[in-house]
């Protein structure tokens, strides 16, 4: 099992995923197009959160993969546990719009962000831990950095589920939270990959 | 985050939603093929409107992909709103379905196309803006030229959103023009591609 | 827009619609496992039959594309039109289910088979006309080879049509003989495809 | 047809039919997200275990094509009756969850596994048997080793369906025995791979 073969794959199930997730906005007919829009409106809320949420997931497995350099079974094995997560985010994405945004539904929907969290934050540890999976000159702060900034959301996710009985808005907030601070500008979290990124190039050229 | 990958998901992503428009055309039970055939007449139409326009998108977002040379953070989150509206699109066809070309669902529908043009044209902005992700050699006049050519099927959308209450199957016609422009022999606008590539090859043969 | 990227997202569309497919079985909940299985048995065969059909179709887009050395804007919207039909399959799968394959039913999946063969034709009678697309050093021979082996199964189709009133299961085996055809060991296939080929081989080492 | 277009067609189907996995849970309008989630339990326990059996599939056909080292007519076929009956797993999963794991429907599922199975065997003995599209150096014992892995599974799921009517509970245990048997670390297992390749790269140096 080489590397690109499975980045292919998982850009396969990935790109599926997400597509699925406008498949439970479907208009029952009656009603002008605009009464069936508005009646689906929170459906489409629930598929715009559940869209950029897949995409920040897609987006930091390429940023993990770019650094792992080879493969084995554990770790195509924690990688289909991250899939099947992520296939799973269609199903909770559905259980919120079909429960209108339940206390108990949004709890479900950030546990599942959580467990695929904590599985991404899983197979970087692995692939990490005593650069088994990772070039040798990678230094032990750029592969923590990587770690916290993977882990961080579940702080979030975390807090949503806390509040969720209180203020369900205020908790689809919060989650929605996660990949606005990843596409927002953001010079801090930028200068610390850059200040990593370099820490590593250095130390390669090194060794 | 290299090129090919983000080609590659893209690439997944359109094939997706470009087959689930067919998703929205389901017979129900009951009579002989030919009259559910008649009775979905409606939704085949909206599929084939649909998978041309739907082609239209992935044909040009190759071409503006060809020539852009790398990515960075920003272009990966306007890719993915891209993407975003795209998924949406069989939604909205099958608005357009199950109203019956209602007024309104022909609004939503213009709408979402000149939302997912401008995402468009805003990735090509973004990339060619100082030369920021193109060619340093890129002629101003071939940047400006795509932005156009991505721009002006607004122009058909539009009218075609104003006229929806007086005349809807004008409205149709007016957003299917926009794949015909694109798909018939059109010896002006190749002309003009062949003269802006032209320009762009000698400016770099120049640099 | 480079050959590989249209055979990449071609090869996505196949993969796609080749699965859906299956969506049009589903099992309605009440009975026995066994006695949904027997319910669906007609739904099954028809999943059997358009999976072949469909799987046959990929085969030879790939033989096709194997033989073409580039692309322009006029075969990709033909080789668009071919996965808009490819596509529309599953809708008329669904349709010879659902009305338990009713002469009309049976009429219709022809027709829409026929469409998508002589589509097929056009990318290869468009690629190969004054060897447009292909190696200048193709023999005529193989060319119109391609081209007959690939018009032929518009026969058994049309034949399949004609006696779609008189025996509906007739006609369903002469579609399911075209994929017969291509998948038995055919020596006389086999021997004409080596034939043309070495023909081809020996026409460009002149060359 | 190149090997790589090969494993790219059965990669994107295999995406697909994994994915398409959690189309048959979705949850029905009524009730907290809680009380969906508490009702659909069976359901997601059959997505989670037919996601990793498809899961191990994936693997194995990868395992397989390493080692194969160009295709035919025939390894093309057979690869595609592969996929044929692993398109139609999320169909024998919706009749396990459809009929509550009815014990018909356990032999059905468990039958359409051993089905799969016998094909990818099929696949194996087709290119390895004297040779025909494997390195001609590939001892035979090594051949005969990935056959036996191969076709083991078909005694798990054999056993299932024995004891389908008499503890289906079991049943689906010893179904979901196969991928816990290739996901949980196994000395013995990846010992006997080291030393068959090994051997295998020992003898492609005399060769």
């Amino acid at each position: 099992m080489t590397k690109g073969r499975l980045e292919a794959f998982s850009d396969g199930v990935f790109a599926v995923a997400i597509t699925l997730l406008i498949l439970d906005v479907r208009p029952e007919s009656g009603g002008s197009g605009w009464e069936m829009l508005v009646h689906d409106w929170h459906k489409i809320l629930v598929y715009l959160l559940s869209f950029v949420i897949v995409g920040v997931y897609w987006v930091s497995h390429h940023h993990m993969m770019h650094f792992i350099t080879g493969t084995n079974r554990v770790l195509l094995w924690i990688n289909l546990t991250l899939l099947l997560m992520v296939v799973f985010i269609p199903y909770v994405a559905a259980l919120l719009s079909a429960s209108h945004a339940d206390a108990s539904a949004i709890r479900i929907y950030g546990t599942t962000l959580i467990l695929t969290n904590l599985t991404g934050t899983g197979l970087w540890r692995y692939a990490t831990r005593n650069h088994r999976l990772v070039n040798p000159a990678m230094p032990h702060s750029f592969a923590r950095f990587v770690l916290c900034i993977h882990t961080a959301p579940v702080l979030f996710y975390g807090a949503g589920i806390a509040l969720a009985s209180w203020h369900s808005f205020l908790s689809l907030m919060l989650f929605a939270l996660v990949p606005v601070f990843f596409i927002l500008p953001n010079p801090w979290l930028e200068r610390r990959i850059r200040h990593a990124s370099e820490n590593m190039r250095r130390a390669q050229g090194e060794a």
